[in-house]
């Protein structure tokens, strides 16, 4: 016996990643117990992003302007593309401050569990940019799951007939990683990746 | 780097329950991207149970009427009151369908580590209510942990001058709970309360 209006809430909190039916009634009743401090300032804040953010028409990134900020930023290297999953990615590399290329999100991976085909996924925009000629290198910089190395392979292919290098991420060792927790993957990535230490080159 | 809107709502789902900073961030975009399917309804969602709910000065129930139409119920027994810690707990028991009693809701537990004081629990409007000479009894159905137990002591002290019995959930073994699996804590109450299956009273 809760509300109608407390169960649309429910329903509609519970399709969020990472929260469950019984999650989602928690933390509506969190919202509810700290409605002035809590539910409040949240409406407000998903009423701005709603708002203000929308996808860019170039490299489908969000921003508050269209092209975005990385799109219209002339100090940034058109030459060099790279392709990311999503947004969270692109903010990722963004914090570690060290690509000044630009960016095109595919909003996805391919996923024949998932139903996603190609045409669900900004590809052909992609191709589009390439063919503009303006490209030197793409960059896949996709997550090394099935997935993630399935839509690499299949994006690597559609740009196949351009002038341009495609290249991946390289695989190895994390920083910080313990070699004893790495997966066997890895670990035969990194040793058949193995770099001199001694730079003699 | 995101945009300081998304960084505010970010922040914002992040003091849900069950949530963290990272899946709070995985939320947004997962938003961000079914923009018209669930930002937008969860947003309307909110806004209406914000303005439609409020809590009942009785019982602090949450209802979209005031008293809640648990209080205003007439066909409910008067005489029996159930303490509980928040709502979610009087969905709970509204949904088994076996108490027909009114409630009242604490809004919490006592903690020291949280520091929730007796002052911070609606405990002085249950004093109140007992106090008007209608209840017959006072049914503690608080959690079955140190909180909830300790809390369901300090309730029953503050009860012990008035003409009221004060009872408590039982405890035992839940109903397609297996033996096996249960708490020496449990099986021991479970032993302790143990009931003749030949009712010869």
């Amino acid at each position: 016996m809760s509300h109608p209006e407390l169960d649309v809430l429910i329903r509609a909190m519970s399709r969020l990643p990472g929260l469950g039916p019984r999650s989602a009634r928690r933390a509506v009743i969190h919202l509810l117990k700290h409605r002035d401090t809590q539910l409040g300032p949240l409406i407000e804040a998903m009423t701005r992003v709603s708002s203000a953010l929308s996808p860019c028409p170039i490299c489908h990134n969000m921003d508050t302007r269209s092209p975005c900020s990385i799109c219209t930023d002339p100090r940034r290297n058109l030459r060099q593309l790279c392709v990311v999953e999503d947004i969270a990615d692109l903010w990722a590399l963004e914090r570690a401050q060290n690509f000044r290329g630009k960016f095109h999100v595919l909003g996805g991976t391919l996923s024949a569990m998932d139903g996603v085909q190609p045409d669900d996924l900004n590809i052909s925009t992609l191709v589009g940019r390439v063919r503009k000629g303006e490209t030197d290198e793409v960059i896949i910089a996709l997550s090394a799951t099935v997935e993630g190395q399935t839509t690499a392979h299949y994006v690597a292919d559609q740009l196949a007939g351009f002038d341009v290098s495609v290249t991946g991420l390289a695989h190895g060792v994390p920083l910080g990683g313990e070699l004893d927790y790495l997966d066997d993957g890895t670990l035969t990535q990194a040793m058949k990746a193995r770099r001199p230490l001694n730079e003699r080159t």
